[in-house]
């Protein structure tokens, strides 16, 4: 009978984060087995190290001893720095030295997530000789969709497919047959730019090389999968003006939440508070011309709506390599004629407005087609300013060596909330002056 | 020897956007052997699609036969809709019915992702009978990483592993050692609910079934990679304030692309309108104290930064299925409190700072001291409002059938400008009320 478990594993996981450590491990107790295991492999890192660090340590060692080497290494690095040995000394003696080569290495990049378990064969063997050998490895092995053939150096020659292995001529051998043409990677590259490989090349496991092309383990697609979208919820948290939560929602404390909302917000604070000391220039003007005033949020908030755009299209286009540092000078121009024509496009919205208005209801004096222009002609420049401010705000921190990501929508819109206004004001001096001011 | 091909198709695709159809069509030819088929496979699906569009029909053929049928589909699908039969027709008679059908479904369910070339196993045959079976499947199916084990209804009834039929004991039968208990899902299911289950059992695979739970094909990892960073994107887009593009940054049309943008900008622009209209109520206590007018973008935009900050991590949260519609009210609870507690640090780097400047430049005349509790306790007011607003907005988009996604950092901030500016104005005429209004 089919049996379709994912619905009950489903509740579990969302429910989960409802409970205290006691009740977690009350639950987890309470599973049938078979359906435990199940349940304790799709746990999250950080959920699986906090769950088996309540376990008393007589229960740990089953369930430490049930994880792959890269799996153990990813669980020991959530676990408080205090119990990491603790668990480390539950596992056999091979798979602890396979670990404790894997903690050396930083948990995001390819050596943090790589499994020192994959499959061999000899580039002499026939395909019947290579498949039976392989089956003697299967049990031990991360994956066998790909075999690989190493040199005695054991440097890597090759790569088979479990396609290829067996739908080859069984007379042939590995070295016919393998592919000497292969994605592989060092153990320091970074974790983004393995997901781009596997996206472009369509693999399933990529090998990790040191730099005499000795093989030190694979990158499963699987691993890449949670770091996709780990990495991406930390990138939107970006664009959203805060630090990347490392733990969902609901389950991080409350004054975590806060400390890591609090930071960015100060710092956009202070920034915004420039706008009140360039005010403080303006002063004598808004005392002359209040109608200025009135259009103040309205003008600035559209340099910083557009700027937010721009900065998040360049943003993601850089992580995901579509654009680099030298092409700062396509992206400029297009953003340029991107913000001008966007201008004026509000620019003739708030002017239909300021004279419909002045139609209906006579709301701005007998200046108003003065005050019309100032207002198209600011929103042209805040708006373009804003365009461009924001397309190149993340090619200034990634020259200087910053994550591109910080130059979030709420960051963006600070920046030109005080040149917007600077702006606007200017536009009022040039077009006002003699009237109304 | 090894030669890792990986940089040289990098810049292959890298430059590729700046290149009009004609060159693209030269360069791709110029490839060697070999490196073009690798070349074809790693482009996107859209940029696979025009350059098979920009062939001769004589050479169409042979790229269009490398495809697998799910990979077929994807590149009819991206193809202007004239060309689509015409595509179609260089398939070989078997493929053309699979594509056909993998047509009938949306781009974004299981359905038009899945490949109908699984490997299939009885389940009576033993682990030698299976593996030489597999054997003789295996150039023709997408994945031989698992099999699945089908009724003489073609109903599923279990799915092995390969390492399973390869560690397992050779005298045993499939449907010894098979797993009855497995995710499958039905053909309409959501891509972002497949990547959540591909994230969730680290699988490779994921059977397609019918109501009947006959197999209908079979959903592999590295097309679901790929989604995942698509629909990041637009996420990433959407929360910076514009529709999500569907093309690289770089390779998108000018016009198309001011286009996406234009229309947020303008509705964001049509929102803000109303704080000219709400300030058009102020304008008497704006010409009496003009220092009200200075701090007027520091107390908006504060209400902004925390709005954005609490729908963007509220927005994550649900697309990640931490959080979901009945959660509302712990979400509120939880950012009542932040937002109380933000708006209170905020508050006192507000009255610092009126303080300090009043100490050193006199500059906010006599009343500084009601002037400074005005803006603090404006800004708790407004902070928790907009951290408040910010965290239901998507609850109630989601609510109404609406994407949760929508709620953008600049649609917040704007939601939050209007009601910030009467909240300031409010709390400013109790308490300034006979002195300097």
């Amino acid at each position: 009978m089919i049996e379709i478990h994912e619905p009950a594993l489903e509740e579990l996981i969302h429910d989960w984060s409802t409970l205290n450590r006691e009740e977690r491990l009350a639950r987890f107790r309470s599973l049938p087995p078979g359906q435990d295991d199940d349940f304790f492999l799709s746990l999250e890192d950080h959920d699986e190290a906090d769950l088996v660090v309540s376990m008393p340590a007589s229960e740990r060692r089953l369930w430490m001893r049930l994880l792959a080497p890269d799996d153990a290494a990813d669980l020991i690095q959530n676990a408080p720095r205090s119990c990491q040995a603790d668990l480390l000394a539950e596992l056999d003696d091979a798979t602890r030295k396979e670990v404790s080569a894997l903690l050396a290495y930083k948990e995001d990049v390819a050596g943090g997530r790589m499994s020192p378990r994959f499959a061999r064969v000899r580039p002499d063997s026939t395909m019947d000789e290579a498949i039976a050998y392989l089956r003697r490895q299967a049990a031990q092995v991360e994956t066998i969709y790909y075999a690989y053939a190493l040199d005695e150096e054991q440097r890597l020659l090759g790569v088979v497919s479990f396609r290829d292995l067996f739908s080859a001529d069984r007379t042939k051998t590995v070295r016919q047959v393998m592919r000497t043409r292969f994605v592989s990677v060092l153990a320091n590259t970074d974790q983004e730019q393995l997901a781009k490989l596997f996206r472009e090349h369509h693999l399933l496991a990529i090998p990790v090389v040191d730099g005499d092309h000795r093989m030190q383990g694979i990158v499963t697609i699987d691993d890449i999968v949670s770091v996709l979208q780990q990495e991406n919820s930390e990138d939107i948290q970006k664009v959203g003006g805060m630090e990347g939560l490392d733990r969902p929602y609901l389950e991080i404390g409350f004054l975590q939440m806060v400390r890591k909302r609090a930071g960015w917000l100060a710092i956009l604070f202070v920034g915004e508070m420039f706008t009140a000391t360039a005010m403080g220039y303006f002063e004598d003007e808004i005392a002359k011309a209040v109608v200025l005033a009135l259009f103040l949020p309205l003008i600035i908030s559209s340099g910083g709506n557009s700027g937010s755009q721009a900065t998040t299209l360049v943003i993601r286009a850089m992580a995901l390599g579509e654009v680099r540092l030298r092409d700062w000078y396509r992206v400029i121009r297009r953003e340029l004629g991107a913000g001008m024509v966007l201008g004026a496009g509000l620019a003739s919205i708030g002017m239909a407005r300021i004279l419909i208005w002045q139609a209906v209801k006579g709301a701005y004096g007998v200046h108003y087609l003065l005050v019309a222009f100032t207002i198209a002609l600011s929103l042209v420049g805040v708006v373009t300013f804003g365009t461009v401010a924001g397309s190149m705000l993340p090619f200034i921190l990634r020259r200087c060596g910053l994550d591109p990501a910080s130059a979030s929508a709420p960051f963006v819109a600070t920046l030109v909330d005080v040149t917007g206004l600077i702006i606007y004001f200017s536009v009022a001096g040039l077009i006002l002056r003699g009237t109304l001011l």
